[in-house]
């Protein structure tokens, strides 16, 4: 089969870009991860730190045709995609600073000595890369969640080379960000192989079992995941499969906000659930709202709203029609109505639409996301119904409260959104994920299979295990537990101690 | 059917203990533990290391009829388990430290302000405590790896509450350790329902596929780990499944260090892989020697070492059957000889051994770990069949190397052990597994099935999970998240901030 670089906005095919990989093809690719993991897996810190940014100025100056192929194969426009590239460098550069920092390697030693329960040898423990990571590159992010993106990010600076599993809404800009990446790894001084990409979803199944492989990164859908999750499972030796899957990204309105700014939190509101057609895995998909006047209020606004707006083109015919009968589904929910929906901008294009229903009769395909321009609101009478509906959720990557100003967050709410969702967001809306070091992006089951993250500085964690040396000579040791060293944070004798440079 | 405390000297049931627990049973229990969740998650780390040192003085109080108990059923000896229960004991109390310290919260505070990408939220993180967790307890240790063991008290630490699926080998020290472990609870004000017990295998298989239950921690053997960790994968809400699941533990003795100490690694070695009838996770089970007349030199002494030794009673019968019949397939296998073997102490007490085989010729049942006293030493040629030979083993938790005074380590074997085993040995063995902060028990599939410790202070990281609260308000932030607190490590805009008094 080949893979093609089909035009959203058209659905016809632009050019083809590869054949299918044969199971033979990604054993190849496999192996040659696993020989770069052998090359580059103990090179100093500042090496790998060096690697990343190099990454991310090839990635830079290559700008405007990834761009421009992005926007081609996706339709979410050249601002979106430029704010995208801009993130995914950041996001490279910030991992750079981490594996300087040292931090992330949690160097641990004890000395050898006496304790309460006898004498101790010394121990001194750390992370290691893992070994190479496959990753499943997302269609709704070309460049933030895809060849150069976090799992791709966290992977390299966890000192692991990656395999992609290329998405096939996307060819072209996959082709263009692994070049890129290539480049840059190359200018370093690391083996081309660090960064592979494959084709075709017979090869991503060959890929999760793939002997050399020791993790899978993945974001998709929840049925895509789960397959290969299961796959991950059953293997002779089963790894790690890190799927963010499927995310409801529940938002509260408490009264006292409704009563505050209903047509403010209306206006926001849509603009949250219709950014990027409302392909985002952190989209507010589900609005608990009061019943009564204000509740009215911000409802009625926010259907106002959808009603001037048109459809925008979805990532691919495939997504559209789902989401097509995703909203037939939802609609056909006992209680549910449709509240609004603006204009059909044809096939690939659906209307975004707002649909409502009362919070007590939540559940079947309510409970699941749909993908693109849409939300439900649920209409609570009060706490009790509120807390109800909520503890029947799946959980999700966020969860958001909108309280009045001075309103003091509703503490059972609160605790009850803190078990539901992996982020508590307070008078804001889900669909940015910022790149920093306290960020977390994950969630219970279904919204992810994890309990770390694929968003921040501490996604490495989930590429690397730890080792503990056990009364080892200082030359057998890495340098980073060595008795001299001091540019990085350590715990000895369990007392933190921080680098030379009081970072 | 009755879950019977049995004489492993004898067979003889001593009493029945328990009825096993019936589905009913389990869901009750685990409804509990759901609710102990909700009350204690919040409270302050000096309480919940209070708890952890309050059961540590209870456990310690009733030393005496708890080592009965387990010496009554397990055969150990007095002095064995009087060390294991100072262990739990130690453990506990370090885990207390580990609370108050506060850096395994990963607290982690991010201000709101501009960035390269644009402006950034206040975002901030740390790890809170999962909900219940299931803890299967392990035949050989009794106290250590069993009801209050490691598990048990890292997920107490982790501000879970746990349901202990108790070991038919050893219910009556099961139920004592229950009983001590809740006197301390109640005594530092938790509910009684943060340590309960189940009884039978039926109730094993509920308890981990109960919806209350977020993870389990599992010591044992490979058939029985992985058929419950297929469980925990099937549930609609997949949790994870720490098991400690087999080790092989290779110790490779290099040309130079047979020459220099032949007889005393001979001594040593069959000192640790008879300790507590090889009933170790981490027994050296296989042992590289040199070919040649140093080689020859070690072995024959080890030989003529095990010749002096009689059997010692294993935990049950059961047990003791399976060495019997893992020591005739591993005899069975091509090349293979037994060098030596010790004398028989009875049905329930067989002899050590020492068998012997060439390094090429390892595989087949020689790959599998084998419980019990016994030992194979493989004889390779050169570096190059010693680590063809590794490279062909499956993951361990420990490796080890002992080289000659001076003898820098052979850095291939070094970097390959490494690949095998989460703990890393020079000049030792692996009986033993400190409890310390440097710790890591763990390796590669089929070591273990995580990327986490079940040993040592991180072991609390499996129980935990990141939440991150964007833009909260002060009041709506665990306190450990305030400006002004000050009395843990936090990393803060990047920079790693320790705790006020220095730590």
């Amino acid at each position: 089969m080949s893979v093609d670089s089909v035009d959203p906005r058209t659905g016809a095919v632009r050019r083809r870009v590869s054949e299918d990989d044969s199971e033979q093809d990604v054993r190849r690719v496999c192996a040659a991860a696993k020989a770069a993991y052998e090359e580059v897996r103990t090179r100093p810190r500042r090496w790998r730190a060096e690697l990343l940014r190099s990454m991310a100025d090839a990635l830079e100056a290559d700008c405007e045709p990834i761009v421009a192929a992005a926007d081609a194969e996706t339709a979410l426009g050249g601002a979106r995609l430029s704010g995208e590239l801009t993130r995914t460098c950041y996001q490279l550069r910030l991992f750079a600073e981490t594996v300087e920092d040292g931090g992330f390697l949690e160097a641990t030693i004890d000395h050898a000595g006496p304790t309460d329960m006898g004498p101790r040898p010394d121990l001194r423990r750390m992370l290691v890369p893992l070994g190479p990571v496959a990753v499943f590159g997302a269609s709704n992010f070309p460049l933030a969640f895809s060849v150069p993106g976090g799992d791709t990010a966290s992977a390299l600076a966890a000192g692991c080379p990656v395999v992609v599993k290329v998405h096939e809404s996307h060819p072209e800009t996959a082709e263009l960000c692994g070049r890129a990446l290539v480049r840059g790894a190359e200018r370093s001084g690391a083996p081309h192989t660090i960064v592979q990409l494959v084709f075709g979803r017979a090869a991503g199944a060959a890929l999760v079992q793939d002997p050399d492989i020791t993790a899978v990164g993945f974001t998709g859908s929840l049925d895509g995941g789960s397959a290969l999750m299961a796959l991950a499972n059953a293997r002779p030796t089963p790894i790690p499969f890190y799927g963010e899957l499927s995310s409801l990204n529940p938002l509260v309105v408490t009264a006292a906000a409704a009563r505050e700014r209903g047509e403010k939190l209306a206006a926001d509101l849509v603009g949250s659930f219709t950014l990027g057609a409302g392909q985002f895995c952190t989209k507010p998909g589900l609005v608990f709202v009061p019943t009564g006047p204000d509740g009215d209020t911000l409802v009625d606004a926010a259907a106002r709203e959808i009603r001037s707006r048109h459809g925008a083109v979805m990532l691919n015919a495939g997504i559209a029609a789902a989401y097509r009968r995703g909203l037939a589904e939802i609609a056909e929910e006992p209680g549910v109505s449709t509240r609004a929906a603006g204009t059909d901008a044809g096939e690939f294009a659906p209307a975004p639409a707002l649909l409502e229903v009362d919070a007590d009769q939540l559940g079947g395909r309510l409970g699941q996301e749909c993908f693109g321009p849409e939300a439900v609101v649920a209409r609570y009478r009060d706490e009790d119904t509120l807390l109800t509906a909520l503890r029947r959720l799946p959980g999700s990557l966020t969860a958001g409260l909108h309280v009045a100003e001075g309103e003091e967050p509703p503490s059972r709410v609160l605790s009850t959104l803190e078990q539901l969702a992996g982020r508590i967001l307070f008078n804001g809306y889900p669909t940015g994920v910022a790149v920093s070091w306290a960020q977390h992006h994950g969630g219970p089951w279904p919204a992810t299979s994890t309990l770390h993250t694929s968003v921040g500085m501490t996604a490495t964690r989930r590429f690397m295990r730890p080792i503990a040396w056990q009364d080892a000579p200082q030359s057998a040791l890495p340098v980073e537990l060595r008795d001299q060293t001091d540019d990085l944070p350590r715990r000895v004798d369990g007392v933190l101690v921080l680098a030379s440079d009081g970072r």
